[in-house]
């Protein structure tokens, strides 16, 4: 058994709990999250993303198929069970829970890692064996070497890549805060509090944000964060703003001493400890945040922009497409030239994809990958989240197919790209696979639609011409996609179910981003997917409504190697060499001598 | 002013009441209303859906673009105002009743015709003004020559036509009911009820459903309806069901007497009073009606039922679409055979519907209309819902396009159709937009999509072809249909918007039949609708999980006079044929000589 669970255990007993919620999660409700919180980790020894229940006698980690065959061998002698989460007879972890508790016991977990809905539901899991909840960092109290939060320097986003001042983002706030009644609003999403401010930083790998708090009301403002990240301009620039910057930590307190006032904050989005902290005199009005919808909506800099950075994202991956194009010699061997390029003598799924960080990086204005490269070979790919490790690095050869899903995080946006890779021969399945999935994303970028549609809208665009030979993929179509934040933002989505959540479902408006990124994944086999970023626009205005549109963003090649225009649809035809035309246009200046010559072939326009 | 006005302002004034709501509804939330409730006709004279909000000045019709010229002719000096309801600065009715409601006032309505949502938000709407709410039939009081309550016999509907005996649906319910914790349960929907228990009645035009409430306890139920409708057999039959018939307004007492129990019921389909008469010691429990989820099921009994009422259906239909071909002579004038099917001179959009009513009377198994016919002509039929009255009833010309939307109850299921028909030269714009309709009723009906899936998730099917040329219909593509029962039925339905109710957006299931009705209207000039009914089925299971498709059920020919074939894709165009092919192979046998020749031509192979 590990020795931090005993130690977890014998510190439960002392606290009087029965059983422990560990979440992998940090105070913002972020998907993304810093060392300081990897408190799954510290406990079983899994590396991947799951949720520890700790009972005095019983324990288990709670994780989806991504992660079933690495945490069966991470929590190997932990004295953890695995639960296999949507394998059937596998329980969910509040039922779990349930099971551990004992009448009028103690369920503990830290208060700042769950969102509000979330620890009330918790709460209810309690109630029903008449015991009580405990809000108490356990984990911290027995980690001695935890990492220290994160902390980075904090910059200002210029107004040439924001588009729009924080002091007229504020007034915006601030006018939908009246328009709800509330004097107060308390936002503590990282990337909404990094919007609002035009303000970034590095305190989450992939995402430039920074561990914050933000309390407004409308004469002035409060951003709990720590003070040493900020430096003489960021302080001044604050004060301009009516922002009074305090420790990370006050937070709690100060929002434990507002009284009968009004506060707007959205309870999925806000953590249990600092709602559970406003007084009773405080009436809460839980409603989406106003920035996240704000946020979706692109203004014409952030637009003109982002075109910029999708054609240094689409040059950077057109010249790693041309690279694995031209990675190996006749001879079926890697070439000279290429492990020179690579810096090392194996072409693998992570040399592979540090040379493609390094060809984003080459580029002008690029400060980090938007997330962690989906590098994956032949049945590797089949897994839609896999990312390589030093365990499992696959050497890439001369046949089948290669999936790579990257992003940038540049001054001028966040890109977020799929191309699958014909690296060889592929046989008739693979070819009328990798045609359908083209047809799909390029449907869904030619959809026309009417104002007030949600994604579940038109999602049937992408699947019809998989549902039709009954295929599927188990992933959403679209998600929204930030301004050099968080790769998945909400509320744009495309989908074909409706999630109970609204905000998971906006109604898709003129200025959003998003991804078109069908995919098909035959297990053990080969995976592909191609994705393009798209903004939303109007198309027309008639008696009718208002019809939008979507223009593609990304401009990178699709490999025309593994395309079989004969299942093509004329006007699918028409679509992908529109595209590719575009590309061209876009990126070709570029690119010189053979690349030039290669990326005029793979964007040639094809015919029946 | 109109007199029957005055005297409720005066039963007001003597009553206390402030303000009084009147909707167009009965005790059960039907869609259809019986003559007794027909109170808004009786003090506004307006003879049309609408409605009326009193105040002891003020007083106003809320009705919709349907209505709108019906109703400013109908309420001429009636001091009643018209609210145009969606056109701009005209208020909703509930923020009207703020307006005309006095500080401390009194807000009357019969509570048994609103539900109890809706009561609850009258409730609030007089809470604002901290007044209350009189639940009083203020109009029953001044109406002296008020009809009578619908009365009709009831009958029991066969083993061999519902596919499933009242005892074995009674048992599932009633394991609902355990499943929900529930002892009672009342059912009021009309529907329901007689899906429940095997019962019908004519107590509402085109709906063969009989007044009645329906209290259910595990060992026995009480249906509260008029005991004097009910014949020595179907008492019998109840006793044998453990069902005692009790007086139809006896219900509220009885709901009243009720104590300390857990009450499942649907607050959006039960009525404030019913709801407002549990004692306080009853723990209610809302959820959707599990009949109507069982309801939307169909058996294979009912199934093999509805596909023999459709081929009649289809007959009569075909019949008439043969008639309206051949009504007019190289003259240009209606023949002499014409007018003596018609029995008439004129062939009108009342003396065709007649006629088409006569022709479904001919087939084996007819009770009635499913709901009145939208008989159409030209730019009548611009106006989705358009019927025609004696004031309005335009003669038929061999030229232009006639839309005709009708159904039939049969003993074997409840058909719904519309066919548009070309009488005669038509332009470029018709025949596009004719093929258009036709492309996307095509298109829906061959859908194939993954189990669990809502209307939403599949209308671009149907929508596709308007919206990629600016066009839209502003009414949904799909309504579930009852079997011998309601031609509008939750909770399937097609649309591209999600509705709050999730009643109105259920998952789409095998066995449930629904409408594909797309269409396209031009106001002013000319209005195309082509529907047919289709059964959803199981396509194939796979790893990918259930795919779901879509069987046609309507048999009838598709005008191919408006049909351009140019502009269909070849897949539309399969699509056409194969429809045609199996119309023919159905209805062939019953037509012979010259119907039979015109059916093999209307029902041609047509190719680019």
């Amino acid at each position: 058994m590990k020795q931090e669970l005993i130690e977890l255990r014998k510190k439960m007993q002392q606290t009087g709990i029965d059983v422990c919620y560990i979440p992998m999660d940090d105070f913002h409700q972020s998907e993304y999250v810093g060392e300081y919180f990897r408190t799954v980790r510290f406990i079983s020894g899994f590396t991947g993303e799951g949720t520890l229940v700790i009972g005095l006698d019983k324990a288990a980690l709670f994780t989806d198929g991504r992660y079933f065959i690495q945490a069966a061998k991470e929590l190997n002698s932990s004295g953890i069970e695995l639960m296999k989460m949507g394998e059937p007879g596998v329980p969910f972890a509040e039922d779990y829970i349930s099971e551990l508790m004992p009448e009028h016991g103690v369920l503990g977990f830290d208060g700042r890692c769950v969102d509000d809905r979330k620890g009330k539901r918790l709460q209810t899991a309690a109630d029903k064996k008449h015991g009580k909840c405990l809000d108490t960092d356990l984990v911290g109290a027995i980690w001695t070497s935890r990492p220290a939060l994160a902390s980075s320097r904090v910059w200002i986003l210029e107004e040439r890549f924001s588009g729009e001042s924080a002091e007229h983002k504020l007034a915006r706030i601030r006018s939908r805060m009246q328009e709800e009644g509330a004097e107060y609003h308390i936002i503590t999403s990282l990337d909404d509090i990094a919007w609002l401010l035009n303000l970034r930083g590095d305190d989450i790998p992939c995402n430039p944000v920074f561990l914050s708090y933000l309390l407004l009301r409308q004469k002035d403002a409060y951003l709990f964060a720590n003070p040493a990240d900020f430096d003489e301009e960021t302080r001044s620039y604050l004060t301009g703003l009516g922002v009074h910057l305090e420790a990370y930590s006050k937070v709690y307190d100060a929002a434990a001493q507002l009284r009968d006032g009004t506060m707007l904050l959205e309870t999925g989005r806000t953590n249990y400890r600092l709602v559970e902290a406003l007084d009773a005199s405080m009436q809460v009005i839980d409603k989406p945040l106003p920035t996240s919808v704000l946020k979706s909506v692109k203004n014409e800099t952030e637009i003109a922009n982002e075109k910029k950075a999708h054609i240094k994202d689409g040059v950077a991956v057109t010249r790693y497409m041309y690279f694995l194009k031209h990675a190996f010699g006749q001879d079926g061997r890697i070439t000279e030239h290429a492990r020179k390029l690579l810096g090392t003598d194996r072409l693998t799924e992570i040399s592979g994809a540090e040379y493609l960080e390094r060809l984003r990086r080459e580029q002008d204005g690029f400060l980090e990958n938007s997330f962690t490269t989906i590098s994956a070979y032949g049945a590797n790919a089949a897994l839609p989240h896999y990312a390589p490790s030093a365990a499992q690095d696959t050497e890439l050869l001369p046949e089948g197919m290669y999936l790579v899903d990257s992003g940038g995080q540049y001054f001028e946006g966040t890109t977020d790209i799929t191309r699958t890779i014909v690296m060889g021969p592929i046989s008739e399945e693979e070819r009328r696979h990798f045609t359908r999935v083209c047809q799909a994303m390029l449907r869904l970028g030619d959809a026309r639609f009417l104002k007030g549609c949600i994604g579940v809208s038109i999602d049937y665009a992408a699947r019809e011409v998989f549902w039709k030979e009954g295929l599927n993929f188990n992933h959403g179509t679209g998600h929204g996609v930030g301004y050099l934040l968080n790769v998945h933002e909400r509320p744009n989505s495309i989908r074909y179910r409706v999630l109970e959540d609204p905000m998971q479902n906006g109604v898709l408006e003129p200025g959003n981003i998003q991804s078109d990124e069908p995919g098909i994944y035959i297990e053990g086999k080969y995976g592909i997917r191609t994705e393009n970023l798209t903004l939303t626009k109007e198309a027309e205005r008639n008696s009718y409504g208002t019809f939008l549109c979507f223009e593609f963003m990304t401009m990178c090649p699709i490999d025309l190697d593994g395309i079989d225009v004969s299942i093509m649809e004329d006007h699918d035809i028409e679509l992908l060499n529109q595209y590719h035309k575009t590309v061209y246009e876009k990126i070709s200046p570029y690119f010189a001598g053979e690349e030039l010559q290669w990326l005029k072939d793979a964007t040639r326009e094809v015919c029946k």
